[in-house]
């Protein structure tokens, strides 16, 4: 079974998306089995991380940023914003793929653990999602 | 159900095949679950990323080999050849594993997404990929 | 089917452990199709990486340290230990979740891979891993 699953990011950074999430493994009504999450997105990214201090997240956004900067001389691909072959670099570094396992209803996570959108454009953005259901 | 996909790469680089998989996919007779990729290597990784335009290809690939040049004074493993150390990196920052939705025959990959086999050895290089198909 | 893994890491580095999850296949007695690993930790990996060249190995553990060094500036979570904050962008840059095929029983891996739990914390770790088996 595949259902839809619409995200809002506000700029570049973690949002994590956990809630919307477990509502969604709740609206399917599955209880056990496996949840897989696709992006359908080239300048996005999906990430599980602590979410408990978000201290974490910051140092996690800062990090990048510096490693993959806007307005490096190496880039020829620059017609669609300063921040967009970056961002092409960062989702390349993550992923857009990610399978959850569910237990009992719930999504299976460590304690420390949440669902993110790691967006990495600025403005406001729409990314969709699939979620396939697997038992 | 699992089937066999050979991709040829000529070279480091992005290689989209995206075309092969959707006729794998057809082959399969697979209307609609999840198709999961498994690359069985160790220095090339599965990406999916911007088919649109060759310069974010080209800027991902020159952002790579910068980040992880050949010559390296850190590493001990060189008997293999100068590409060997950077591509088990390269792949290790990757993914050899990725799961992409199929709806109604389709692969569902969004506007502007192609599925690529991220080379990062010289020369020609015979790479197997395993593909299992869930409903 | 989703079943349990507990893995013991002695400190940071790749700790193979494609043995205990062969077992853990055999168990469950699953013959073909995808087993599907999620660790559920933040501070941790999982990669597939050569097996045959400790130097590999090594070699990734040192580039990864390099790139992601303890006590960096930039870093503002810092109260749960200098080896905290980059514990959590290694894992950020590799994944917690990873699907491999089954073929006949065994783990359907190429030639030269294993699979490795990339600890990036020091001291003794125990590390919580579910298996998620599909047909």
């Amino acid at each position: 079974m595949i259902r839809h699953l619409e995200l809002l990011a506000h700029g570049s950074g973690l949002h994590e998306f956990t809630p919307q999430l477990q509502r969604a493994v709740a609206e399917a009504d599955w209880r056990d089995g496996l949840c897989t999450l696709y992006l359908r997105h080239t300048s996005a990214s999906l990430l599980v991380q602590e979410n408990a201090d978000p201290s974490v997240l910051r140092d996690l956004e800062a990090w990048l940023q510096r490693l993959v900067p806007e307005g490096d001389a190496l880039y020829t691909h620059t017609a669609e914003g300063s921040d967009d072959m970056p961002a092409h670099i960062k989702t390349a570094l993550g992923t857009i793929s990610l399978a959850l396992p569910i237990i009992d209803g719930q999504l299976a996570l460590g304690t420390w653990q949440g669902v993110f959108l790691w967006e990495h454009r600025q403005g406001l953005r729409r990314r969709e999602l699939l979620l396939h259901f697997a038992p």
